[in-house]
């Protein structure tokens, strides 16, 4: 039994506050294990946590977009069963992860605004306010200051997590607000199964950073294929690496159903930590990969 | 030089038309390779060509949800750069594969309605008119008949390319409408880089058939993977292998930068082709996989 959790990839060193609410989100998930769930419970109960705490750039936390509208990405991967279910621009509802929980035993695997919003609203998904005054306020200030045109040059803090269950299950999620003061419609690699999140039989995988370059590397399965002959380690450090060759920057949380693990990123500090039997540890970072 | 086409992994034999037209986008794209143009450039014009031949679900031909609306998805990769752009659920433009190739240009990877729309504008992209009267009293028969619980066993004609330039580079398209009479908002596997596309170095894949099962097999990434070592026939028949153990149906074509190539579908046809100095070839299928 084993969970792994991270709140993004960033330059900035995570908050005390952030890695506390890391801790609480792998104990939770960790409990689940140790009664017998699902890693896919697991998975869904950490992030879920993350997604509430507003401490992250998922759920009540995420960014808003240029138009003042927070759109909300997540994808769900459960490995033993190749079950996989996301959702893109989620709007009016806080916890995304669960909406991809609910996609993924629908007969889609992604959907998008209108569709999503059916969705969460039929199964009852907690609401989220819109922005208030001062949300807006903060984002035009952000305007103001030119971070439209930083926001790409920037990290974010996308929650993830990857589980392995008593039974030797894995399974994989990720969410996230999107980029700050970004078009609306962009979308990263979160909820781009392959890219964001993948998980099969043996491995699963979580990734974060810049979504772009993500995407073109398909991160994600890439580490998950190359794992089994590599493991994690070193299957992670050469994607991630190539993923600095194009310009970009990333991190990722990746098991395998043996119980081996990496925690990897291009970037000084991924808040993230893991739980297992012999306990928690939360860091404001890893293996940094040059 | 070498240019494959498809318009679609499908039960129902494709019409003549179909196949002439075909025909037609693989000789356009054949003479941008001769006469020195990039892989990249004679994908995107063979789709073009499909798109505006309004005989395949892509394009002006594409499905209409069930809200009556078109959206169109598409998405481009370049193997040399891993240059990749993709569109979800354009509404009012004829090329959803022209605005990938803007996009792919752009800081975005992947841009849904809105955010898509506006980039169309802006670029002059050729507009594509609502549906009008005969398209939804269609539609209505079409859901009346019970259409819609069958969308998803149908299969649906999708439209990609892949093509290897003298330069030796590599790239891979493809452009869909969706699924008819589909929940407004569900994406399948062709505008999911890794899944629908991917193209690298020395690789190019393009898929089509039942998105949900592509998606969670990342299929075109994982044959771009396998190809290296077991060349395109042996990595796509394993790959199309695990789409059928999920209960999906999918075709695909695969080329290396060694000019070697695969066309293989799980159904019983697949509308495809393929364009070389030794003339064109168009068939109802190639090879089947079950």
């Amino acid at each position: 039994m084993l969970i792994i959790a991270h709140g993004g990839a960033g330059a900035k060193r995570p908050t005390k506050k952030a890695l506390k609410k890391l801790e609480e989100s792998l104990q939770a998930g960790f409990k689940i294990l140790k009664d017998g769930g699902s890693a896919l419970k697991a998975v869904v109960e950490a992030i879920d946590i993350l997604e509430d705490s507003g401490l992250f750039n998922a759920g009540s936390g995420g960014n808003l977009q240029l138009d003042g509208k927070r759109r909300l990405d997540a994808s769900l991967m459960e490995g033993r069963t190749l079950k996989a279910g996301a959702v893109i621009g989620l709007q009016g509802f806080r916890n995304p992860i669960r909406a991809a929980e609910v996609i993924m035993d629908s007969p889609h695997r992604i959907l998008t605004n209108e569709g999503a919003r059916v969705i969460a609203r039929a199964h009852g998904l907690k609401r989220l306010p819109p922005p208030d005054h001062a949300d807006l306020e903060r984002l035009r200030r952000k305007i103001k200051k030119g971070a439209a045109l930083d926001a790409y040059k920037k990290y974010f803090s996308t929650v993830g997590a990857v589980a392995l269950d008593k039974g030797g299950n894995v399974a994989a999620g990720s969410s996230t607000g999107g980029v700050s003061t970004m078009l609306p419609g962009r979308v990263g690699d979160t909820p781009i199964i392959g890219a964001g999140v993948y998980a099969d039989l043996n491995t699963a995988v979580s990734c974060t950073g810049k979504g772009e370059e993500i995407i073109r590397v398909a991160l994600a399965k890439e580490v998950s294929m190359n794992m089994k002959r590599k493991g994690p380690e070193a299957a992670g450090e050469e994607s991630l690496k190539k993923v600095l060759g194009l310009g970009g920057d990333a991190g990722l949380i990746a098991l395998d159903s043996a119980g081996r693990f990496t925690i990897a990123h291009t970037t000084g500090a991924m808040a993230s930590g893991y739980a297992r039997e012999g306990g928690i540890i939360v860091r404001q970072g890893f293996r940094v990969i040059k």
